[in-house]
């Protein structure tokens, strides 16, 4: 049963909702419990996920929900076994709130709470009790102190906040697939996700970073995020120029007509390409030739473990990377909507309060 | 411009071949090189990727073959660059005879030779010169040194021999994956390749192997070969029953039709499916959605290295794994080939000389 204390945001009612038309109003959120913050949200970034769910893409979506899980905020009330935090501070809060956190949990106890089978998300989701979960698109949220962050000091909230999903999405498997100094490493699809992995794919030491786009349009911007070039899969014969010389891959690619069997391609032996767009349908058929023959991996990832989250945001503070926002009144939601809909997100949208 | 020495052997001429239509004949092994052997042939296993290259189902085969990749014999003649052996001695030799060696391959200075760019099958493929390659079906034949293996005195031949590709194939992925003490281990497919990854998976110190299968047919074969049972996908709910229970699936089908989203499901977070049947159309269309919100691995594997092919015959002697097979007279192949197509091996034929 959730609280009956009453927070404002802006509500999808229905698919309809994906075309601008949330409504401001009121909602109820979990209940308090002794390990819970309250925030008041200065901070919203507007992510791929949101869109997918407000127009039901990845299933019915259980309206009415709140969408947004880039929040950054500061605490206004803590529950008493929250010993981390005071009120005040000023939190990150990703696209996961809660895991088991249970001593038998493998996951849990091994620094990989996205793979928790009882996770909950931070918005179209359920607490053990029931609570619906609400997003960031909202002037207060709830959320348990556990997965709140503290924002270093020399990270800007509006830089921060997109990095609590677009970010941690990216950083974690760079990491964990070994990018770093003696590495070549290609990001598919420059958007929120790919600009994020190209500035922590050279903030982690790798030694070349390539885009990989349709075009080369965004060419410039990728190389000023610290790409070596960009590589147009729409030019003849790209993939046989870079056969073999990917150790990773990770593709933001939200497209199913992806070119995946010709990706796997300029990958090394034993490379890996991950998965971390998941389109709203199956993807392409191909066969498992380029597996068997080049041993690589093809791979998906989730998120990032908390531990990952502090060092990525910690990364950031040390290594000055920078999102490239645009920033807009929470109020005017509505019309950022139609804006990332239509795919013009440099590259990424924050809403502010 | 191969040698003008004459070898006996089994030649497919057209793709009929494989109905049991092949013809003994002679041909022209390559020309002897200071690096090389010969054998006379004592014993072939007979693998799926003969009747595949026999049918040109893989792509269009240059006839006249001679197939076999799964070859004991013993050594009859000897270059003056081959230290290693004497002759006389009973020696191995598997899928591939050669790969580039050079300093400056990064592959084949890793034991990675089966993904080395410039590797020569053991049969369908050229050496550098432009002299084909000839497989094992055969009283004699040619080969560089550096791929053949001395058999361990305590391994038959006719165990030894379907090792050389079959054991390999499997053994490879198994041991790069991690399995061992406290690995749950599934194998798809219980035929050739499927009975060798249960033998060696246990001769590795998996805690628990299950085969999977369509049916339940071979179950008490998979039990006899160590698994702990067999799972059966044509029982509805069999993967609900399993989900996130595998560390390691190697996957020998060969069908194009097989339940790979419901595989994947399987698999522990972070858990990999390595394929290493290579069937003759594209795969199923799935989703990204157990890749992602599972971080499992898809890969596939080739073959083995040299350094794993010689840990695989020690391990086979020292464990005491006993291949499963059935020899024939090697000039009954065509019979064989018959029996062979009809899924008849249990689990796997050697043609002996």
């Amino acid at each position: 049963m959730p609280s009956t204390d009453t927070f404002t945001g802006y509500l999808g009612l229905d698919a309809n909702s994906v075309n601008g038309n949330l409504v401001k109003g009121t909602f109820n959120p979990k209940v308090f419990s002794d390990d819970d913050v309250d925030l008041k949200i200065s901070h919203c970034g507007m992510c791929a996920s949101d869109l997918h769910t407000l127009r039901s893409g990845w299933g019915a979506t259980p309206y009415p929900v709140i969408v947004g899980h880039e929040i950054v905020g500061t605490i206004t009330k803590k529950g008493k076994n929250v010993t981390q935090f005071e009120i005040g501070d000023r939190v990150g809060v990703g696209a996961q709130v809660l895991s088991c956190l249970k001593d038998d949990c493998y996951e849990c106890t091994h620094d990989n709470e996205p793979y928790c089978a009882n996770k909950v998300y931070t918005y179209n989701s359920k607490f053990e009790n029931g609570d619906s979960s609400w997003g960031g698109y909202a002037l207060e949220g709830r959320y348990p102190a556990s997965f709140c962050f503290k924002i270093p000091d020399e990270l800007p909230s509006e830089i921060a906040a997109p990095m609590m999903c677009g970010g941690i999405t990216v950083f974690s498997p760079l990491k964990r697939n070994g990018c770093g100094p003696g590495k070549t490493v290609g990001v598919v699809g420059i958007g929120g996700l790919g600009h994020f992995a190209l500035l922590f794919a050279k903030a982690l030491g790798a030694d070349k970073v390539y885009a990989i786009s349709r075009s080369d349009a965004k060419g410039a911007d990728a190389i000023a995020m610290g790409a070596e070039g960009i590589i147009a899969t729409q030019t003849p014969g790209w993939n046989t120029k870079y056969a073999r010389k990917f150790d990773l891959i990770v593709s933001t690619a939200n497209n199913s007509d992806m070119p995946l069997g010709e990706y796997l391609t300029i990958l090394k032996p034993g490379g890996r390409f991950v998965q971390v767009g998941l389109p709203e349908s199956p993807i392409p058929q191909f066969g498992f030739g380029p597996l068997i023959n080049m041993n690589v991996h093809l791979m998906g990832s989730l998120l990032g473990s908390r531990k990952e989250i502090k060092e990525m945001l910690e990364i950031a503070a040390t290594k000055g990377v920078k999102s490239w926002v645009t920033c807009y009144p929470m109020e005017e939601v509505n019309e950022v909507l139609k804006l990332m809909d239509a795919n013009k997100a440099r590259y990424r949208f924050v809403l502010t309060n």
